[in-house]
């Protein structure tokens, strides 16, 4: 049976609380059995992988250059792409959900993109673009960790359904 | 002697003003020998190619699909991509200068993709995204065509500049 | 500790003998830890995908579209990428050594972007390209499952010497 | 009206007559106003360039890497993609017809890839890939500039004809 898969997005460098939220999340994702992908790097991309490969759980990294030893330490596998930040799109793509933890500008493209393809966004701490027009970018705003599982189960079970019929 | 390349982002449907704005920007860009590179689509992208070439200029368009005939009728030369939402990264690429007008969530990613490799972005009644730590992305408001061209011209000249030392 | 990762191209479909190949090679694959990566789709995909799974191994699809569910049934991971055929390209960055079974005009490019980037390419009756200079590709011609393994284990070790000096 | 664009490949390094060959197709590109598409680099991508500039042609590249400066000097527009090799695809992309002249492994992924699209591939001393089957891949050989430009115009004829109907 295919895993299903959460994408998790943030900074290269992150604070110290953004790490926490991280780890803790990888680690929870990872006991419901659920694929955490990231870019691969440091920062919120470690931590999260970091807390879900200590739980058993699986992580893949996309990377922006050619070799896989430009990884964090805590992936299973390693996907070096060659494609420079244009790999954004790609952890963006592979994920079902997509969790945006701080970041920076690289976050926010990633942002931009999930919405464009219609994908969920959760945010925690992170971007909140507004139009001139003054609408808000439909960003799921989590204040913890427990919000954002509920938030995910939902949606995959959602998607699920959809399947179904 | 490679041409100036200028990028413009922005809805592929989009209002009667920025249509106006768009249009008349190709127009200014095309007189100043400025190549106008843009997603090849409809909206803002076919107005300021409109306006281009309608002024003797070049335009591009960098297309979603893969078949050079998706494209609005105002390109010199279309370039399919069969790379789907991903070419936004290459329209962004393209440009030494990226501006946006109005624009929905393509082009929130556009701006974050031209941020993170520290591109100028000028911006038109678009996007502001404020990060929860309470900073603005440096997005360049301009609040007229003149505006614009005076940000693009300073811009251009100054990385010349910058290659010859 | 990061898995090992070989990319196994191949034809969408394929015949018996291919297939028969292909699932062999998998399940090796799988009993020596090392992860499967592919295209994600049918034929050659398919059949090293299933031999991987059911020995327990770990198999990733990078695909061409948007959705996973426009996988092969045998993936542990689906990765979408909405590239199309460049997809190809990620399917060879992701290998550390890569294996052509048969295959078609794909496949063939996949051979060419392996090589231009020094990557080991063992193949199983696949193309042969000859330069008009008269100098065959240097493919690695396998003649069976047990010979692709020996390969595979020499590189991924001598990879690792590299790595550690 | 758009400009039709063919592809021009090949090695960043080539023999002095794969240069007078690609200088020389160049050149009757631009005479009859077709847009030249390369991979911006040196050898042949710079010879075509150079011929088609000289005839006041316009001419396009699509560089491996994010900086215009990256380029030969005949270039009208540089198209920075920082997608590495996986920029071959895209020139393949952007071309109705493709030509490959001479060539290494790079030159080999891009006949395979346009192949693939179903593209039709002009070569002059490039890659023969014969399959394991016994079947070569449909590059058409080409013997001098005059044929290749034959071919070239029948083809862009007969895909205007496909485009009416």
């Amino acid at each position: 049976v295919r895993k299903r898969v959460v994408a998790v997005i943030g900074g290269g460098e992150c604070s110290v609380e953004e790490a926490c939220f991280a780890e803790e999340l990888g680690r929870r994702l990872a006991e419901e059995g659920i694929v955490v992908v990231t870019g691969g790097r440091g920062g919120v991309m470690a931590a999260v992988s970091r807390g879900a490969q200590q739980a058993g759980g699986l992580t893949i990294g996309i990377l922006p250059g050619t070799h896989p030893d430009e990884s964090n330490p805590y992936l299973d596998v390693a996907i070096p792409t060659g494609m420079g930040e244009l790999r954004n799109g790609l952890v963006v793509a592979a994920g079902e959900v997509v969790v945006a933890i701080g970041g920076e500008y690289g976050t926010l493209s990633e942002i931009g993109l999930a919405l464009k393809v219609e994908k969920p966004v959760l945010g925690w701490r992170t971007w909140r673009p507004r139009h001139y027009r003054g609408t808000d970018a439909p960003i799921i705003a989590v204040s913890s960790v427990d919000e954002a599982m509920e938030q995910i189960q939902q949606f995959l079970e959602h998607s699920i359904g959809e399947e179904k019929t």
